[in-house]
């Protein structure tokens, strides 16, 4: 908000992650600020900026101008306006929607009794539920995209893992398309090489996350990621969910309202089936430090 | 500096980086701050932390309990006390010494009108040069350790980088050992696969950081780096160092106070040899950031 002496733009903003998937937040209530892909790119640049797997501005859902979120104002006073480190605008993000409700929370943006709310997002308004650790984000609903093949085997995809047979996956769609491996019990789920994208057969034109999952107990599963067009990261919220839900799947009919513990390279996730086919994915959010950034261009 | 409900310590932190080889500063003047491997591993962590290459503390020379640095307190105010992201303190940080000298003068710590000073490291007092577009650093003493061999052929150990056969390398020493590979025009610097070490013979007990260099133009080089331990980096002062004055011994002797411009991925370097076999390394310094982080333990 204040020039110096080169004219650099300085702005406040706060870093935070949920589960190790790391966000750098930009308080701009009235959506004054010019937020180039550029400038995203040198926030989300992990040597050159502060480093984050996605730019998050905070923001009056009135004072948007896309229509489809202005639309939602009525409904949710603040838009989570999340931009992916390439600099693109991102429909939503489930790790970043708890980043955003702790920070509304600690700023005073959200009513301190409140133990739930609404935010808006390009996908639409999210319920937001104030648990014991964190949060939980309704992530809305839930499907099985290739169901005929499902009734017959539970299984609809092949997917190969470097240096590995290929093996049987579910697909899912939880807004975006998520493949998920039950692996067995004789491969180390540590040790799998995931430093190039598995291989997906049939092939999806526009690519899928495989979620390489094990598990480890009843109501408890462990797993790794990879996202496509990013590579394996230390958590993903949609491909936690994918991940329980395939496996109430397998094991019968998912389990409404049945907490299933999801343990993920970036720490602990918990993921819930709703009434009505939606899925509650809930965890913790960390708010590690606030100050001001100088922006590029 | 504060506790917050849950007596976190807050400290105040700045990020920089020069050449992209980043850093979180913390000032700390008086040396009150418990700096524990596990709180630097937690800010130097890229997704749960602020994330760096190397965390450096500011601290008064004098307020050192180390009693090699202490000593340096008459020559230097200001002690660079390095630790790198794995926790463990380092001796010295050639891009680091820019940006902890920017840090200085911005704060007033060091006389705005001084065109040079001293800074202390655990490798020593260090003279800071001023230039038009960052900073200057004396490296200190440079050596051809295998000099028999030089004298011979110009190089002295064969590097083997994934996929391609070995190619003769020199190993110089600047505190830390280096083995500078010249690229045969035919080979492409960009494509090369440094995802894993390239293999020295003989090999280096200790290791060796390894650069990849190909001359661009007189007085002109571009590199790439593999730093021993970490893998390949954006920006090594040290390695930058090595690569110009291998070129200098190859092309005949080191051309005293020739300024070599050396890019690396990061961005550019120079390079001068100095009378007496020193080398000085000059290039930019950004202060990027500002604010308070929460530390952890």
């Amino acid at each position: 908000m204040t020039d110096d002496a080169n004219h650099a733009l300085r702005w406040p903003f706060t870093k935070g992650h949920g589960t190790q998937n790391d966000f750098v937040l930009l308080p701009d209530p009235d959506g004054t600020l010019d937020l180039t892909p550029l400038r995203v790119r040198a926030l989300a640049d992990r040597h050159a900026g502060l480093g984050a797997d996605g730019v998050i501005r905070v923001m009056r859902t009135a004072a948007s101008d896309e229509p489809d979120v202005q639309a939602l104002a009525e409904s949710a006073q603040w838009f989570m306006d999340y931009r992916n480190a390439d600099g693109s605008a991102a429909q939503m993000c489930g790790n970043g929607t708890r980043v955003f409700a702790a920070y509304l929370r600690r700023e005073g943006l959200i009513d301190a009794d409140a133990d739930e709310f609404d935010i808006a997002t390009r996908a639409g308004v999210k319920k937001i539920r104030v648990t014991a650790d964190g949060y939980a984000t309704n992530l809305g609903p839930w499907r099985v995209p290739h169901n005929e093949q499902l009734r017959d085997r539970g299984f609809d995809t092949l997917v190969a893992v470097r240096g590995q047979a290929p093996l049987p996956a579910l697909s899912l769609d939880l807004g975006n398309p998520h493949a998920v491996v039950a692996l067995p019990e004789t491969l180390d789920l540590e040790t799998l090489d995931l430093s190039v994208a598995p291989e997906l057969n049939p092939t999806l034109a526009q690519g899928s996350n495989v979620e390489l999952v094990q598990p480890v107990g009843p109501g408890q599963l462990r797993m790794r990621v990879f996202e496509r067009g990013v590579g394996e990261t230390r958590s993903c919220g949609t491909g936690a969910a994918a991940a329980a839900l395939a496996l109430m799947l397998w094991s019968g009919q998912p389990q409404e309202n049945e907490d299933w513990q999801v343990e993920v390279p970036g720490g602990t996730l918990f993921v819930s089936a709703l009434p009505g086919g939606e899925v509650e994915l809930s965890g913790p959010a960390e708010l590690v430090a606030d100050g001001e950034v100088t922006l590029v261009g």
